[in-house]
């Protein structure tokens, strides 16, 4: 079984894609039910503590528990700092940090106490460097990545595989056709990103990846 | 006016001396105030917006804007993964993270209206690195520190120098010394430390630092 | 076709195995001839001028441009520093960053020529970190990995993916395992590594990474 | 007594007369005297390491060890991959690299057994970030990176400190009025830089700086 959290749309629907062409259970959590789930779809707040314990145990009751966990939520703001309200802060951090922790306090244990698995976190060039107008998103990355490293460090020799991709660009979905109207060349096509996640949950223990970026050919960096 | 954010002991105290010293008026915050406050001192919990903004308004109409804003509250969890609760990792990051966003709401623009100013972050060894057992101290220095990037590319060209300094190493505090049982040589006598801020606050225009890390001779890394 | 440059055992030729059996035509490099190696080999001083730019423009000329290039040489050198000499340094610096300079200087433009390929460099826990007793070798590189970094810069939007491989971990040949008596469950694979390579060679256009690091579960970072 | 090398202009000489200032016996080293040297100058190749060798011991007997050494050489090289040569290689390392590993050489040790010193090394961007053109430089500089912090890890524990400035700038000098045509504002002032390096050269045991950056609040990073 996959869990992919933050699978209303794009990126999330190709992960549970690819893993069900290989053969993967899928199961998606969103805020927002797209209107063709790929595999089974629970529609839930995955910031709300009570609901994100209660939906993952019953789905580890009814499917067993995840061979490969995705965190995929994203929350961005861009704003100058004097129009950033500690509400955005608070929204970022909850949408990105909180829904981690919550996920993983959901999902390690029983991919521990079942021999091990994957963790895979979707990070951003924010999650690197602190831009001008980025600070509540920066900030909210800056704290996955440093989530992301110490639960590697603490899980992986319990065999739960933690990674780190850093998506440094944006991803092709209609949503960003129509937001940015970039040539779709200069955009990362989610289903290139998923087979990425693909490969790096089926790398064996002799070869983990921690972290890696992808971008595209075309991206300045 | 030099302000401090956590200065109910160690370095906030030492911080507000080391500047009295230099001709500056000392104002500290913090949630308890030490037995005896060097200059000013105004109790408060720097994670409330309310008392943080009317403090710090009530603060400047009385002694004008700041010339120098430290950043210095820290709230440290060491614990695995599961017996750290949300409650811990919204704690740390509420008492690092929204306390710095508070402060620099109320600091920044009265500073950048003045003709400039210096704001100075604490980071630590977790602000570089997320460690086994430090998923939540690090996740919030993490998010500081990519605060504080942002902050830094937005306000200095106004004027305002933002500055990250990592200490990596304890702090030699009685406190640290009760808890520790270090050799004070293994330590960071904060009156050092409190001299490398006010030499960051001094900095001309043609040469900021950013981020610098400080540690003891005899701490590996 | 595939050129791997430092081919003479271990990783080198499991590269050159893997891509043969993904259809590529293997052609490895280097000083010592394996006693069977893996489809062409040619003998040759990696840091020779005017020796990699013949027995190159020879190949080419034999099999047409490289779609991917490896560089996988590596001299490794522990020693405190007084006991490090300038020839040490030389060296450590020849066989890793001129070998480099010298098979970029050969393969890149033929690839950008026959419309793209892949520049892949292995680097190690030293290209981050340059721990005591490590000074040749982790100045060599972190020198290649600036290399590295230029050349992605320079040649992506050509056409060219360049890659950088951090192989953070003790690799399991015969050598090593006679030189470290380690569980071979703590080193990587060199079929493992090869088959990331493959990967990497792979990427498509909208989603290629720059950097990675690969190590055994089992190695603290 | 401080030792600088690469005190031919600029910031050498700044920092020799900062230091002379603070009751320091200055002694330049270089390939080009200047008109007029604060303290005293030796014209000498600093990659010839016959030559580096007799000079500082030389210098040592007449003057005592270094209580300060400083490298501060460096060789500009600014090309596409395809118009550097492995000369250009050859030579920014030489300069950069070869030259801060012989004036190591001929210093550590004394420091040591005078009971400790400080080490400082001039980086750049290029330190940090390898970009398109810049390959020889940033390679060089990558390396220098490594070579320092290797004797950081190594040297501190003996006493002696060991620093890595990142001058994210261009030096104000007469050489880069010529040649920039950029507003002085936007350039760094070498005497600043120096005030810096007389600062890390004074830090207490306690609170030693490994790494800082440095550019004017008018730089972009």
């Amino acid at each position: 079984m996959i869990l992919v959290a933050g699978a209303g749309a794009g990126l999330g629907q190709s992960l549970l894609a690819r893993f069900e062409r290989g053969g993967f259970n899928p199961v998606g959590l969103g805020r927002t039910r797209p209107n063709k789930p790929v595999g089974h779809f629970h529609t839930l707040d995955l910031t709300d503590e009570g609901a994100v314990k209660s939906v993952i145990t019953q789905i580890i009751a009814e499917h067993g528990p995840p061979r490969v966990v995705i965190h995929n939520t994203s929350e961005l703001v861009i704003a100058p700092f004097k129009d950033t309200s500690l509400m955005d802060y608070r929204q970022t951090w909850a949408s990105m940090v909180q829904s981690a922790v919550l996920l993983a306090k959901s999902t390690m244990h029983p991919m521990v106490e079942a021999g091990g698995g994957t963790f895979i976190v979707s990070g951003a060039t924010a999650s690197l460097r602190g831009g001008a107008r980025f600070s509540a998103f920066a900030s909210a990355k800056f704290a996955l990545r440093g989530l992301t490293q110490s639960l590697a460090r603490e899980y992986q020799p319990m065999g739960v595989h933690v990674c780190h991709a850093i998506l440094d660009g944006i991803i092709d979905t209609q949503n960003s056709r129509d937001l940015h109207g970039l040539d779709p060349i200069k955009m990362m096509n989610p289903d290139h990103i998923a087979e990425t996640y693909w490969q790096l949950s089926h790398q064996p223990t002799s070869t983990w990846t921690h972290e890696l970026d992808l971008r595209p050919a075309s991206e300045g960096f």
